[in-house]
Formats: structure tokens, C-alpha cells, sequence
């Protein structure tokens, strides 16, 4: 018998699923892509598509990292996470009154946590509601499902709050579950407490599934931060991770809290998916937690101050819109003045520039005049990118007047 | 406005999704938790449920591991995988005449890649095609996505071996995708190369997916092994793991190789799903490929001897049927002497003799008389572990005949 040789598959999507066909993944991770290839052909790259914080991690936890990893505490835990680790979550987020349990808590990569989140929730046709912009992922996951996505626009006017108007908008979607993200990312709004209640509420009353997304929570400057941790409800679950607050990304490790029987379910799923986390990095984490407060006070320091900076920096620009964050380490910028859609403005801005940032259409359909500059890496790289995004901006609004730049009309000659 | 306490949800499963209802996880980890109840109770535990090697793993890995993450190489990398490690697969796979390139090499969890095979291959309702016993996942993941699971069962009488036969009843069931494992978990079975060519031969011509899942393919007992890497077809992809050839499943770092439009879409669901796989941990498996071929003979020596004592030793009771294995760490062995189901048999083993192993009919509904008996862990507990099954099953056997042990009395009396 012969076996024929290899040949493309002729339609790139032939033989493939439904599923396969309606995946978008995660925009910024094609800049990032991109961005790579550009560094492989000899040149520096600007980072700012990702929040990849560039803060050295504790000490106590590479330190211990690297202890559990020589001690061949390389083998399986529990699907449902490190009992240390889950222990360790559930007493750093009991409240008076509200204690956890560890069966509260599951662990996982707060990313695919969103995924498993709607999964468990909704069926295909269901509808999810977002408040827009919204975390990529967020539509990305509702995309894969085959969910119907209502993506309630949220206001720059009054900072990307969220109000009641919004929610109510939200409800008479009939969603089978909302997302809610404060403090938000790529707006950096921390929203108040009185409407997040009355959001819990209502999805409550309604039997909606809401996941409470806090993984800038503990990451604002200084405003009181209102989490849904304690509301007690059992439809209502919390996520956060620590890539962001401890600065390790690539530890993939987060955590969603919530109602005994579903994190019951996010272990099952788990189980089926990948098994577990890594052992070490759940019982490094786990040893880690002692410092998290003092060290996340010293970061949330740092983005507050590399913010006022970059706001200073963007509000020179004229016709650059943007609010200041109150939390976290994003702008998210209307650049619709440079004539410019966003993807054209980053592939351009990448390519010409070399500054990555995101395109504000993987935040929502109507986002496609906007970009996300995420400002959590070097503090110099992040000043020199947000300098680029600037001088790109200014010489295309100036080419957008009729006025083109001389370096522009260069580019154009070769 | 009042929040009202938290309240259990009453049924169990209210408001969850049909997905959600379709979870059943891995059998094995379901053992181990309970196993670590026991632990914790203060008991010691013989673990033979899961495959997680207690071997150490090389030096170079541990060490390039804790260099990587004190030099802060905690940040994210593409979906696809860190490129020097794609490449480094890449290179060690490639056959002569077969080159493979970074874009035929997908980094993930090998579990979860099982899980992302099927979801991107196959719609809801579509047939796949299993070989009886199958590893948990398969059953698992095409539960999960809600596919019709077909399982065409191997026969113990010729030592488990694929034959024409059982492919052609595979390919009757008209299937969207077919899962092959050889070396085989839990028979330890290595299939041969012209029926591995037919089965690929005849995927290719019918359109039909086939994942090859050769995790244990390097781990045979000096068996030639036949990978499908070489068959160049575009329907066709193989994974493996790190975790079982280096000994580190808390690495939870796999590949497949594949077509690069397949892999392509693995890449955008990973995105999807959780990001990227960590820096570090991919970084170090890159610089420890070049010690693979020489640990990798060590280990299968380890594996054959322990597995050649562990046979010795389960030989001697009168009524255990199993098959000696030729790769891997697994026996599959059918205790239906004793007159327990497989659950039974196992739950009772861990509660009285302390000893984990995994249930028969998590490998397919076929297999309820029969049990996994893991013997990757230290040697001296894997012999005191299958010493204890040994005569737990000589006194269930004892007792089945009317005959019951002295210990058995015993513990009925209590």
C-alpha cells in the first residue's frame, strides 16, 4: 500500500467543525505575533499590546518556584487546585460574616475560567451581555460557543461608568449571563458600589449567571474598589488572577470563587480539559500570599504614577481622546482624529514605528476608532512607545488635514 | 437594598448548561482526591491511580527551569507555542524526506489538545471512533462536546492488539474523527506498522480525522514503535507529551504535529481558551531536548524491569487475567474473580488497604471487571501497592467462593 504525500488543505477551513470556523482568539496576541516576527528581523520592539507586567514578581515566590521545582514536586494535584492554594484564596477573600471554604474556590488560568464560566452556563443560541468595550476573551469565548453576544455600549463621557441605564439594557436582552469588569479593563473605570449591587441583584432575581471579573480589583489608585465577593449569591461567581497582581503572567494561575456546586463543575471541567495546574507554581503561590498585600501596594503605586505620566503625555496630542484610569494599566484611546481605523492605525504603527498596541474592535464591534495601550512594562519602554503612538498620530492627523508630514511623504516616495 | 444569604442551589445542576450536565472528568483524578482525604486523615496512601512518574527528571530541565524564572522569563509567548521549542519538536521529529516545520508544531496540554481535536473537528452530534479501552479523555472530551462515542473493543485474547478488523467496524460507524493510541494506555499494546498504515490509508481516503496519540510511542519495551508522523497526510495529527517522557506532568506541556492549517486553528484556540502555555517552562524543554534520547532509554529500562516484576508477581493469583505490556507503565487487569465491579473493587481497595488504582470503566463501558494498575511511581511502593491489590483480590477472590478470609470477618463484623 502507498501512502500519497501531504497536500494543503485546499479550503483552510475544510473538514473543519463549526467551532473551528468561529474562533478569533485574542487580538492582541496577533500583534504580539506580528511583533516577534519584526524583532526576528533585527529590530526593537515597543510592547504595548499586551498586559504583560515587566515588575519583577516577590522574591519569596521565584525563590520558592525554584525550591518546588528541585524537589521533584513536579507531579498531579486535584483538578479543582492545590488544597493549599485554595485554602490560602479562601482565607485572604473571606469577609466578616461571608467566610469561604475551599470549596469555594477553584483554581485555574483566569482566561480559560471565563471560558469554562459560559460553558457551564449557557447553551448554544443562549445570549450573554456584556458592557462594551469588553475584555477580548469575553467575546471571543461567547463567539466559540456559539453564543449570541449583546454588548451594552458603556459611555466616555462619564468615564465608562457603569450606570443602571446600562444594566437595565443589559436585563431586557434576557441573557442567559452577564459579564461585568471593574476594575475594567481596557477602560480602567473602577465601578461604584451601589450600582454593582444592583446589578447582582437584578441578575439574582432573574436566576442570570454573572461572572464578576476582578482581576484589576485590587490594582486601583487609591479609589475604594467594590468586589462581588461578598454579596453571597449563588449565581454569582468571582475571578481574578495572579498574573496581574503578582506580576507572572506565565504562571497562568487564577482563581474563580463562588457557589460550592459550580466550582464542583470547574473542577469537572478542569478534569476533562488539562487535568490540573502545575504543582509548584500553585504551591509557590500558596507561600506567596503573605506578601500580596504589601507588594500589591507597591505596584499599584508604580501604575498609578507610570499613568499620570502617559495621560500627560497623551492629553498633548489634540483630537486624542482618552479618560485617566483609576485602576490597572491601560488606556484606551480614540485615535479616529488620524483618519485611521484602528486596525490600519496598529498594523501601521507596528510596522512604521515599531510600537505594538490593540486594535479597539477586539473590545467590541464598536470600538473600531479606538486602541489600547497597555502600560505595564518598562517604565522607559513604556514612555518611548507612548512617545511613538503620539508622533504617529500627530503625522497622520496631519496627513488626514491635507497636511502630510515629511516623514510620511518619505515613506511614501520609497 | 437587601442582599439576600446565599442559598444552595437545589438541584445540583439548575441552571447549568447541557455541556456542563456532560462532565465527567477523569476517573483516575476523582481516586486521588479521594486518596488524599485518606492522607490527610493520616494514613499512607499507595498511588497507583494516575500516571504521574516519581522518576527524577534530568537535571538539566530542573536547573534551566529555576534559571528561566529567576532571570523573569514569567511573561507571555505566542498561543502556538515559545518558537524555539516548536522548533526544537520540529527537529527532533522530522524524518528523512518528512521534514517538518515550526508551523506543523503546536505547544499545549496534551489532554487538552485531545479536547481541542475533536471540538475543532467535530459538530455536535457527529460520530468518533474509539479503540476499546480508551483513555478517559477520549470518552470524556467527546462527552463534553456531546459527539456519539463509538468504541470498537480490542481483544485481550491477542494481546490487545489493532487489527483490520476492529478498523473496519470503526469506519462502519462512519465517524467524523477516530483517536488511535498505540503504545497504548492502559494495555500497554504496541500496534504494528502495516496496520497503523492501513488504518491512516483508509482516514485519508474517507476524509475521516485521525489523532494519534503516541505519548507512550517513545517508552516501549524495545518494540519497534510506528508513529503516524511520517504518513504526511493532512487529516492526520499526532501528540505527545513531555509530561511522561521527562517525567514532570505538573509541566502540563505537551504537542501535536499536524497540518499547518490544523495547527493554525489550535494556535487561535488556545488564544481562546488560555493564552499561552508558560514561558519558562517551554523555554527550559527546549534546552533539555538534546538529553531526551538518553534519558528516554533509561526510563523505558525502568519501565520494562518494574513492569516485568510487577507481571512476575500479579502472575501468581490464580484468576487475574491481564496482558503483559510492551511500553509504557499501565497493567490493565480484569479482577471479575473477586465478584466486585471494577467501582467497588477499587473504592474498597483504597479504604481498606490503602491502595489507589483506577476503575476499568473509565476506559469504556466494556471494561467494568477490570482495573488500572499504574507502576510509574518509587519502585518500592509500586510492588507494596500491587502486593496489596494482590491480596485484596485473593481474599475478595476467597470469599466470592464461599470461603471468606480471616480479615474479611473481621472488618464485616466491626
Amino acid at each position: 500500500m502507498k501512502i500519497r504525500l501531504a497536500r494543503p488543505i485546499g479550503d483552510q477551513d475544510a473538514g473543519l467543525s463549526r467551532r473551528a470556523r468561529s474562533l478569533v482568539g485574542q487580538e492582541m496576541f496577533k500583534v504580539l505575533d506580528r511583533a516577534k516576527e519584526i524583532e526576528r528581523a533585527g529590530h526593537r520592539v515597543f510592547h504595548l499590546e499586551l498586559g504583560d507586567p515587566r515588575i519583577a514578581p516577590p522574591a519569596v515566590l521565584i525563590d520558592s518556584v525554584a525550591r518546588h521545582v528541585a524537589r521533584g514536586n513536579v507531579g498531579y494535584t486535584s483538578p479543582a487546585g492545590l488544597p493549599e492554594l485554595r485554602q490560602a484564596v479562601a482565607g485572604r477573600y473571606s469577609r466578616p460574616g461571608r467566610p469561604l471554604a475551599v470549596d469555594n474556590v477553584a483554581i485555574g488560568p483566569a482566561n480559560l475560567l471565563i471560558n469554562q464560566f459560559l460553558d457551564l452556563t449557557c447553551d448554544e443560541g443562549d445570549t450573554v451581555a456584556l458592557f462594551s468595550p469588553a475584555f477580548p476573551t469575553y467575546w471571543a469565548a461567547a463567539m466559540h460557543i456559539g453564543l449570541r453576544t449583546v454588548g451594552v455600549p458603556l459611555d466616555r463621557s462619564n468615564g465608562y461608568q457603569l450606570t443602571e441605564a446600562a444594566i437595565d439594557q443589559a436585563l431586557a436582552a434576557r441573557p442567559k449571563a452577564i459579564i461585568v469588569n471593574s476594575a475594567n479593563n481596557p477602560t480602567g473605570a473602577v465601578y461604584g458600589s451601589e450600582v454593582m449591587t444592583y446589578l447582582a441583584e437584578q441578575c439574582h432575581r432573574r436566576g442570570i449567571w454573572l461572572l464578576s471579573d476582578e482581576t484589576y480589583g485590587e490594582l486601583t489608585f487609591g479609589q475604594p474598589f467594590h468586589s462581588l465577593l461578598g454579596v453571597g449569591l449563588p449565581r454569582v461567581a468571582v475571578i481574578s488572577s495572579f498574573s496581574k497582581m503578582l506580576s507572572v503572567p506565565a504562571f497562568r494561575t487564577g482563581f474563580l470563587i463562588g457557589a460550592p456546586e459550580l466550582v464542583a463543575k470547574v473542577a469537572l471541567s478542569n478534569s476533562t480539559l488539562y487535568s490540573c495546574l502545575p504543582t509548584f507554581l500553585q504551591a509557590a503561590l500558596a507561600e506567596a500570599m503573605p506578601v500580596m498585600d504589601t507588594y500589591l501596594a507597591g505596584v499599584a503605586a508604580h501604575y498609578a504614577d507610570i499613568s499620570r505620566r502617559c495621560g500627560e503625555a497623551l492629553g498633548t496630542v489634540p483630537g486624542l481622546a482618552f479618560n485617566m484610569p483609576n485602576s490597572g494599566f491601560y488606556f484606551f484611546v480614540d485615535v479616529g482624529v488620524t483618519g485611521l481605523g484602528d486596525m490600519e492605525f496598529c498594523a501601521r504603527l507596528l510596522d512604521e514605528r515599531h510600537t505594538a498596541v490593540t486594535p479597539g474592535s477586539a473590545f467590541g464591534p464598536a470600538h473600531a476608532s479606538q486602541v489600547r495601550i497597555a502600560t505595564c512594562g518598562q517604565p522607559d519602554d513604556v514612555m518611548e512607545g507612548v512617545r511613538r503612538v503620539i508622533d504617529f498620530a500627530a503625522a497622520m492627523t496631519a496627513a488626514a488635514r491635507g497636511a502630510p508630514s515629511l516623514p510620511d511623504l518619505r515613506r511614501r516616495g520609497r
